[in-house]
């Protein structure tokens, strides 16, 4: 197994990068290929003991973060996303790990991969913690108009993604709407929803947005533009609330004193709210494995992305996905 | 002043909503109408001191909380939210506050007193608790298709409310997308946002779902597909998040501890986030006040709720949202 990691890509590029594919060649014992600049890469290596399983693709340019993806991929021949799927493409890598321009990324995967047989658009899923577990999000931004057909796809793929990847037996399906009622919504959402209750996937109906994080179901289908919203809301909720919590805290002397006593449980909560734990969003859809991490991921984000990216090869979801959208093929 | 309370609406009435409705007339000193049936209204007061500036006006049906409103309206013609709306147009009351459904409400609204000249399609706001204040959400479910001028005409009419009612000078005002950049987002967001561009509101651009909370901008608009999803979805959120360091502070001896002296500042943490403080969401467009409650209001959220509705009318807002409608007019 080697895994092709975007040294280049995401806020702390390539140093946080470098230490987590460190890691996961110590804790996950598999083979990573850095792709970017050498000179940087090798030097924020330096520090770290030198590894036999890592090894190093050199290229110049990289996609920035507020760059437009496809223009940025027809500029730059040489950026480390499109490099690190030219290698999966050409046999010398099994799958990508990116944290920088999602939107670059998911186009370089389609650009040298393609897409899967029969699917209309491919999608970025999420893992996000919630009260009990966890829950997949899909699409978190890579559509934000989507036909009903592609819509019930996501579910097809997240499904499959989730039974593999995840070992989620059966997983529940939600679509995300503003009620219960399968009357509810938008039109789309009016029309999806008949998609999924004729389809055979374990569809328990809409969702609303308070059940996303009460294990109400293991899938939650979107499109990408509510799914992006939702995704950086409750990422700016976990924050805030920390803060709040912490500041209300501090602001008293019997505060404090909680704070010092509760530090352990209290820390166990954010862990468990914690996205890095999660590591990344799988691309669904194209035609091999790629997975993006958040941007301003840690080394510990970036190693558990590379672990998802290891379990996604391994579990050869790809061919089941495939069989599953053309059982449920939406003309 | 006379607010006409809709004494059958919500998940805990009569009995919350005149117990709000009783601690309104004390702390407000102003006048309502209970609107609902008069035995269930009579025997929901019975325990509570008489008093004077409290009437009722009876009617036999309601509009349930999962009925279609234009249907339920239609067959109903005695429902207490219709009614409630009548007094105002009747001119026996100022304002209806009510914790029923809010579609129905809505409806009764526009049907009663029709939409401020211009609107196009009258929206709910919400006032969600910050990080370091409060923001105005609007649409949050009246609308769940809009077109870029609707969405416009919701800023315009959040900012005139914002003004009036919340005292905020000069209100900043973000359109609610999946990138700051106002390339981002789907052709209504782009379309939008080059209204509100050209517009005199203060428009600070695009906002993101991590924004939303953290007191970037003073209004958030957003359809109410949308604004529903990210309304629930922050009260789930808070749920969630409550229960969980809760759970892990119990589990241990010094987390118990943590939590008994730290009990003061994470009830004031608690009532921060509690919507019951904001009291309720004003409905903007129609040509009246009109103040929807969360279907599980407490006594507090009711009264909070009538205090907004005081606040409404006196504000003399209907007017100057008229004015500025026109100033801003698109076409």
């Amino acid at each position: 197994m080697n895994v092709a990691v975007d040294a280049m890509g995401g806020d702390h590029a390539p140093e946080m990068v470098v230490q987590g594919a460190v890691a996961a060649v110590s804790e996950l014992g598999i083979d990573i290929t850095l792709v970017g600049h050498e000179k940087k890469i090798a030097k924020a290596l330096d520090t770290r003991p030198a590894h036999g399983h890592i090894s190093f693709h050199h290229c110049e340019d990289v996609v920035e973060m507020d760059e437009s993806p496809l223009k940025a991929l027809r500029g730059k021949k040489d950026a480390s996303i499109k490099v690190a799927f030219d290698l999966v493409k050409g046999g010398h890598a099994d799958a990508v790990i990116s944290a920088g321009n999602s939107g670059a990324t998911l186009a370089a995967g389609v650009l040298a991969l393609g897409r899967i047989e029969g699917v209309e658009r491919p999608a970025i899923a999420t893992i996000i913690p919630t009260e009990r577990g966890r829950v997949v999000l899909i699409d978190v931004g890579a559509n934000v108009d989507c036909r009903p057909a592609q819509l019930f796809q996501f579910g097809v793929m997240a499904q499959a993604f989730a039974c593999s990847c995840l070992g989620i037996t059966n997983p529940k399906v939600g679509l995300l709407n503003i009620g219960e009622e399968e009357s509810k919504g938008n039109e789309q959402a009016r029309l999806t929803h008949e998609l999924f209750d004729k389809s055979e996937l374990n569809f328990v109906g809409n969702v609303e947005g308070r059940d996303i994080l009460m294990d109400v179901v293991d899938i939650v289908v979107c499109d990408g533009f509510v799914g992006n919203i939702v995704l950086k809301l409750i990422e700016g909720n976990v924050e805030v609330m920390g803060r709040l919590i912490e500041r209300e805290l501090k602001s008293s002397f019997f505060g404090r004193v909680a704070l010092a006593l509760g530090r352990r449980p209290i820390d166990r909560f954010k862990r468990k709210l914690d996205y890095e734990e999660q590591g990344g969003g799988p691309l669904l859809g194209i035609n091999g494995v790629g997975v993006i991490c958040h941007g301003c991921s840690s080394a510990k984000a970036i190693k558990n992305a590379i672990s998802m990216a290891a379990q996604y090869v391994n579990s050869m979801v790809l061919e089941k996905m495939s069989l599953q959208l053309k059982a449920s093929k939406i003309g």
